[in-house]
């Protein structure tokens, strides 16, 4: 049991390495031999799988459909939309060959598909009776970047990039704001994160949008980190690409368009909202395993106890470990993997007609009358969702204030605080500014906050707005 | 009506063509900027989304972890399976630079990730207690090709490659034939494709396997098409990227892998076994929508019924047409789109309490009481994949026979026949002769036929294998 533990460096004494050992030891993924790419493990992959089960459902049930558009764009087609050229174009990896035979026009795999859905939609849309097209895929997208973590930063990554098209502004603005609601659901009542909703502001919007609009989350060390986005790009796309459709009084006008994704840096803000010197703790939604049962014994009794256990509990996803490695060893694995609930059958409990369930978060461990089970787990999984949740919760507000001038905002990052509100100008140049002298910028103009008139808390020109700033991943 | 069936060209004048048209016409897929690419749309991905959930189940069910490895492989890394580069090389896209910033190695996409497991596994095995590892990814890969076709043949395609690694040939090969198994299963009972089970000639084999096996269909036209393939590598691959673990006396052995993949070619062998001159004839199990209810009128008596018939087949994927289109557009539109089973419910059939239900395949049309919608729809279910099956069976063996000479061979492929069974050597030499003078190729040596001794039908040798030589997409 040592052995493992002493694997994982403490959370307070270096947050960054224990993250790397949580996601190693926890066999979620290992490094790929490119540099800044990750193998996705099968109990890492099996996270993800758990993502796009409940999300593509949410997306679904809204009348999006799933879509394949190919990894490649041809140079010309990308550079048409400057502003998406400017943000990308570092990045970009680039295939110019094929076996020997150097190619006429180069070809870049996509870093996101807007342009490929523009070039698709220009032929596809000739009347408003067309829109809109909802559409979704699920898959890889290359970023080059130079520093990478697992699921944090990745030159390849995995998401779902949403791509709609509407007959208007409201409709189109209507759908990135129901996207977000989606995301925002998600991240609270799946993954158990607690997420500011609010806009980005010009200086931090996507490259080509009109208004972007984020969740974002703070991770247990105070920093933020951007959960999920969703872009409306008006008709700056289709102007480019030339998108029209005849509208119901037959005139042609631009079409409208969104877009939106989570990735799997999802996993990084489980890992980094909710785990613990132990390893994982996985919100019990997406955990591969939600109740491990553990054979303190391998006898015929305890094994036909177990599997009498696992069916009952049939109605969530249950391993049980047989394996011949010491108990001690067990109970460790399953708390490095983050498991939610764990049930210990053992002889001596059975004896009794009881059995041990003990959950991930708190540790607590208890006797429980094996037919009592079903019962106290539902009631186990409920309360160990809704205190993760809480942890995270606290732990935000405990980390989220305010500040009036700049010499104020940096005290409080001196002191590690996470988002901290201030009154902001919103102008790009200042905030391009903020960024030079403090390395942060802004999370989002919050929602749920009444934007009230001020003085700029960098250039102390008048403001409008609030917003939060923080330490981002 | 008219103007949608003019569309597609009917099948016996130009079958080329009208596999072209129905995949177009049935928006199953749009042609990509980059030349051999193709767009999944909605309904193209929909059926791709099915093949992957029961595929996917099937290969849980006998362990199988899906995990996900990166896109890009290093050149050094992929060119130290000589016999794998020999048969990849010609057609790899290379990422050479990175925005402006020239790489210091290429990096290929992958063309398959045998090397990337190998590349993995060298690190993570020590014992024969690691083994065996059962993995699987769903991906999109890249092979570039001289001619291509919507699903049959594109520089990009999406498909699951497993890769398995055992601490023995026995276990190792078992798992070939097993995963064989899951394909003929899949291909005969869900997509109603009759296919040969049998192994690949030396000629015919996956560049690096000691064996490949393989399931053939043949397409309506008489051309045969591979379906799936399951290759065992003995320990090529563990030699060669040094991959041992230590048995359990102790001593260190080489490895042994295999690895096996279906592609998105299915879709493309679903049509061209299937469909007609009227569009689509999907099996039903992987059709998107398996029941579509057209209203005959947009009126609210009309709606409440076919809304209530929706709910009583909730067993099933339902749609309800209720566009203002007109009825026979309405009829079109779901024969195109080769939904198995069609009800028609409109004012007078409601008035005499009944609904007009069809078939897509025989388009046979009957009048049927409500309260029997269900038992008749769950038949004609039934019977409407075996029929299809039937007629693609039917097709197959008219279209098999055996040749002793080449001379017969060249006959019988004049005559526009598929499979035929001829005495053949087996050597690479002499298929490679074949090749030459035929343009076509073994497809397999099949298992449920007798290995007899004779003369070699080219060569004239001494042969001890029954093979079966087809023309094949």
């Amino acid at each position: 049991m040592k052995k493992q533990l002493e694997k994982i460096t403490p959370r307070d004494q270096d947050f960054s390495q224990w993250y790397t050992d949580v996601v190693l030891n926890a066999k979620l993924v290992e490094y790929g031999p490119v540099k800044g790419t990750i193998i996705f493990r099968p109990y890492g992959y099996a996270i993800w799988e758990n993502i796009q089960k409940i999300l593509d459902m949410e997306f679904k049930k809204i009348g999006v459909e799933n879509v394949y558009f190919p990894l490649l764009i041809p140079e010309s087609l990308f550079n048409k939309e400057k502003d998406h050229v400017e943000g990308f174009a570092p990045e970009m990896a680039t295939v110019t060959q094929v076996g020997d035979k150097v190619l006429e026009e180069k070809l870049f795999i996509r870093p996101t598909s807007e342009v490929l859905m523009a070039n698709f939609w220009q032929k596809e849309i000739k009347s408003y009776r067309d829109l809109p097209l909802l559409y979704n895929q699920w898959n890889n997208v290359m970023r080059w970047e130079k520093t990478t973590r697992p699921f944090l930063r990745t030159s390849e990554f995995l998401w779902q990039e949403g791509h709609t098209i509407h007959n208007s502004p409201e409709q189109a603005k209507k759908l990135t704001l129901k996207i977000l609601e989606i995301y925002s659901n998600f991240a609270t009542n799946v993954l158990m994160i607690p997420v500011i909703n609010g806009q980005k502001t010009e200086h931090e919007k996507f490259a080509g949008a009109q208004e972007t609009y984020t969740i974002e989350s703070l991770m247990h060390d105070g920093q933020a980190l951007q959960a999920g986005t969703s872009h409306y790009f008006g008709n700056n796309f289709t102007k480019v690409y030339d998108i029209k459709f005849q509208n119901n009084e037959g005139k042609w006008e631009y079409a409208y368009t969104t877009s939106w994704g989570v990735s799997t840096r999802l996993i990084g803000a489980i890992i980094m909202s909710h785990s613990d010197d132990l390893g994982l703790v996985l919100p019990s939604q997406i955990s591969p395993i939600q109740v491990q049962i553990i054979n303190v014994q391998n006898t015929d009794q305890v094994e036909s106890a177990s599997e009498q256990l696992a069916k009952e509990l049939n109605q969530y996803r249950v391993g049980i470990d047989r394996s011949d490695k010491t108990f001690g060893f067990k109970i460790s694995e399953a708390e490095i993997k983050g498991i939610p609930i764990r049930i210990e059958v053992g002889p001596r409990d059975l004896a009794n007609n009881q059995v041990m369930i003990s959950r991930r978060d708190t540790r607590q461990k208890m006797a429980v009358p094996i037919d009592e089970v079903q019962t106290v787990v539902k009631n186990m999984i409920q309360e160990y969702d809704q205190n993760i949740y809480q942890i995270a919760l606290q732990n935000r507000e405990q980390r989220t204030s305010h500040a009036e001038t700049l010499a104020e905002y940096q005290n409080l990052l001196d002191e590690n605080q996470g988002f901290v509100l201030v009154p902001f100008c919103g102008d790009i140049a200042c905030e391009e500014d903020v960024k030079k002298k403090t390395s942060t910028n802004s999370r989002c103009i919050p929602f749920d906050v009444e934007q009230t008139k001020g003085k700029c808390f960098n250039c102390q020109k008048d403001s409008e707005l609030r917003v939060y700033f923080a330490r981002a991943y």
